[in-house]
């Protein structure tokens, strides 16, 4: 859980009052109302704190998610993730870039036979070696890529709610989507199957919050 | 609104049936109910439809948005936004670059005296620049950067849920997040305040999913 500071201040303020108004809680912090909303807003959301009108907010006391969390935690990346764009490891940094154009993504999975994967490249990486002295037709992808095992994945089965995490504690706009297998030499391997990225977050929050048809 | 087709069939079935549980739904589709269930969730979460244990979904006919997306209309930009990351339109694209890196962004706010807005530059132009034959040390970001007008933006008070729209249908990764104010010459300027990102969507799609304290 990862609550602000203040949020953990109105949750104890309110376990403490019983029921109490959004102007109460505002009055005790020393904040205005307009201030506080969007901190009501998200424990309400998350069913950590109960609003009733004219009573105010109250602390929801039984355990378990609220049923709005148990529906977004049914969300699954696979009904969201975007195709994977993939390219080899003796591609060159060049071909790279212009892959990344062309498919009009950030990052690419670099991948082996099978569509092993072996390492992630992002615009940032192509930004860094450009600024540098190396012919970026000359040099092969797999010289600046980020390499297994340093690379956040995620799975097909995976919440969406916690691929997000991934990327948000991990500082990464994209998360290539995996299926594991087991190689002839016994080693674990995983299949580039997709991507999963700020902007499937971004989409799956506008039809989320689209409110009539 | 932007429902997809399979989302809007789904609203049809219900709206025809009165009310219908998920396993009926799937069948008149010929589908499983898994591949149903993200698109029941969002319509449920949105409020279009109701679910009820053992009676299953019906249609929503009172108008107006669903006390869930009430309260998350109620985000503000605001609330939520980066701090701004700016340069000026004499830095060269070398200079944005570093700017880049340091200040660990993926796009500047190019902009003249008094904040006021002129451009964007973004990871994606520089890459661009850097696959051409130009001097990245030499050359301006005023040359490569989008100019206004043609620059989506976001304020202070818009809804987080509209500028995350923006983000999507105009595939832009930030918005520069400003304020707008009458020049001397009784031009409108806009001074930038801020930034509003995909990452800053998806922070906010996380903390609302966090289930309990």
């Amino acid at each position: 859980m990862e609550w602000t500071e203040r949020q953990q201040r109105i949750v104890e303020i309110v376990k403490e009052s019983g029921s109490i108004t959004g102007e109460k809680i505002a009055e005790k912090l020393d904040l205005t109302r307009a201030t506080l909303r969007p901190d009501l807003t998200i424990l309400t959301m998350s069913g950590v704190l109960v609003a009733r009108p004219r009573v105010g907010y109250s602390y929801r006391d039984d355990l378990g998610p609220s049923p709005i969390m148990e529906r977004l935690l049914q969300l699954r990346v696979c009904s969201f993730k975007s195709m994977p764009v993939n390219i080899l490891e003796s591609a060159s940094i060049y071909e790279a870039a212009v892959t990344m154009f062309t498919q009009n993504v950030g990052s690419l999975a670099v991948v082996g036979p099978e569509r092993v994967l072996l390492g992630m490249i992002s615009r940032k990486d192509i930004m860094k070696a450009s600024l540098g002295k190396g012919d970026l037709q000359q040099v092969p992808v797999g010289v600046i890529m980020t390499r297994m095992p340093n690379i956040f994945m995620t799975t097909p089965d995976e919440p969406v709610y916690s691929a997000a995490k991934k990327l948000v504690q991990h500082q990464v706009d994209s998360l290539p989507v995996v299926e594991s297998f087991i190689d002839e030499n016994g080693e674990e391997c995983y299949e580039v199957v997709g991507r999963f990225t700020k902007t499937n977050v971004t989409k799956i929050f506008v039809q989320i919050a689209e409110t009539r048809v």
